[in-house]
């Protein structure tokens, strides 16, 4: 069904090469690069032309692909020798992305069994990651808008769509089928500085597959919020620990002490694979801290007086008692704890 | 005291001439335009080169001074006929500031005792505006210093300093003060979107001044507030009704809620010329809501994909219960209600 309101994807495999929607052009630009090369690929996740921790790991996976057909073509059956210091250059493209390891290694434990052209194999394997994730992202799609009222008004943040996954999204995913099904009336995006994934990404995939979306200035959530145009929140996650403290884009905490205060329920929805056990839960998480001349400029333009500071911290957390549901592939957990994501777990 | 961290002023007169600062252009440029008729005094209003209540009053005041001298040359002692049409012009530049009525008819009031050449007892009381202004503005910044604990940190919001006033600043004339007298270790300010008055002019304030700031995007307040670096919000008022209701810059809202959740003190600095005691609460308010195109764009770049919309209120409404002191220079009044700022009035 609603195959209208999907018809993005950031990351493809087509003509033997892989293909991304540059995402630092966008919206002004529609420009796919053609990569030919692991050490290509890696130099794309680095730069930011694909960005989003499933988008990530899919481009790596499609990378190795690349790094086993240089490999096999120089070294023959040796292959296997030839290609690590490509999976190397791969790894460290972004090393806190932990799909990006994580789809390395899945790609990996095939190598043992192949005797003959790695390609093939290796392809069908990166092809599966890609369709695994976009079935996961359906399955949320559906699960998340169990949760919504008739006719309602949503709000999210940041870009958790087809350009940031396999396609179809997390948190977009859910305002996608909720969108097609009629159960969401109004989406609204805030513009999510300074990076404004909100204004330059989300609100550009969700016009290409004509969902009707109304920015906002991330400071104006809260009366929008006390003017009732928003029912639910949604969100993603980049990481959730055990007891359901989740991380995720700057200004996602501040969503949610903003939702509690106006009776607004609060979503996070994120693959199993963002569940983070080892950590019981959110202090454990290191904010990273990017350049200031993020925050002191807009695009190309710099926009503050020189010699002003800026504090950047990329991510916040989130305590799990301000969030109402995070929705899995696995399904729904309510009012998270650490006892309901373990049972999650182990389902 | 502390003259060093007042040098700035955005209108003066100097050399027969009013010459404002042109805020459209900083921080890149710092030019001011020298004006000689009260119709290009009433564009530099319309066009935003000078913006901020008390600043767009003042900066009439002398308007008249400007028009009055181009009657008096031109109709001699008939000038009171020939200034009407140049008052028109001043007082609709911009109709809904209240300061820029009150200024004119403050300059009006002047007119019956004038015999002769009206440009010195004019120019004497434009100048009598700013200056009070100013004093009014010093005044509350020592007040609102009482308040603040030793060695604390501040969040501001938007532009409230010398710019948008006689000079000194409401909200910033106590960062000021606080700072100047060791009180204020550290000053954050939110970048202000979709204008970027934080970043663009409270900043560079600042800078000039050689008070240290730090700048953050509006959306990172929460997790500053979390992290406890902030003791009070201190954020000016475009108008504060009978009860205390504060309608003020869009995130000032946002501000107020989030501080109260984290044990951080919500200050409101204005003269009491912001009261409007005809409206018993903020209800009663009506929010402006501008272009969309400010939403999505920054400075001169579109960063928005085409097709989307913007919601863009430019104020917001602050519940009293939420403001823990509005400081005036009449004085301060804590936990406002109705009765305690009627007592301010007759005070």
């Amino acid at each position: 069904m609603n195959e209208q309101y999907d018809t993005l994807r950031a990351v493809t495999w087509a003509d033997e090469q892989l293909m991304l929607l540059d995402q630092r052009l966008l919206p002004q630009q529609q420009h796919y690069q053609r990569l030919n090369t692991a050490r290509e690929t890696a130099e794309a996740i680095k730069s930011m032309v694909v960005r989003g921790a499933p988008a990530i790991g899919i481009t790596a996976a499609y990378g190795v692909v690349l790094a086993a057909k240089t490999a096999y073509a120089q070294a023959g059956e040796n292959w296997q020798q030839a290609i690590m210091t490509d999976l190397d250059v791969l790894a460290q493209a972004r090393p806190t992305a932990v799909n990006l390891i994580w789809a390395l290694e899945r790609m990996k434990t095939l190598f043992a069994d192949i005797n003959d052209d790695p390609v093939p194999t290796l392809l069908t394997e990166a092809q599966a990651i890609q369709q695994q994730d976009i079935a996961a992202n359906r399955r949320m799609g559906e699960l998340g808008t169990t949760l919504l009222p008739a006719h309602c008004g949503v709000l999210t943040h940041c870009n958790t769509g087809s350009l940031a996954t396999g396609g179809y999204g997390t948190a977009l995913g859910v305002i996608r089928y909720g969108y097609a099904t009629g159960k969401i009336q109004q989406v609204y995006a805030g513009e999510t500085r300074p990076w404004l994934q909100g204004s330059r990404l989300t609100a550009w995939e969700l016009v290409q597959d004509n969902i009707p979306v109304t920015l906002l200035a991330d400071s104006a959530a809260a009366s929008l919020m006390r003017q009732k145009k928003v029912d639910w929140v949604i969100v993603g996650a980049d990481r959730i620990t055990a007891n359901g403290d989740v991380a995720n884009k700057i200004g996602t905490y501040s969503l949610a002490v903003l939702a509690r205060q106006h009776q607004v329920k609060m979503m996070v929805v994120a693959p199993t694979s963002t569940l983070d056990y080892q950590l019981a839960d959110g202090e454990g998480i290191r904010i990273e801290q990017r350049h200031a001349e993020e925050v002191l400029s807009c695009g190309q333009q710099m926009i503050a007086a020189k010699g002003a500071q800026a504090w950047n911290p990329v991510f916040d957390v989130t305590p799990a008692s301000l969030i109402d549901a995070i929705v899995t592939e696995k399904g729904i957990v309510e009012q998270p704890t650490t006892e309901k994501l373990k049972a999650l777990a182990n389902s």
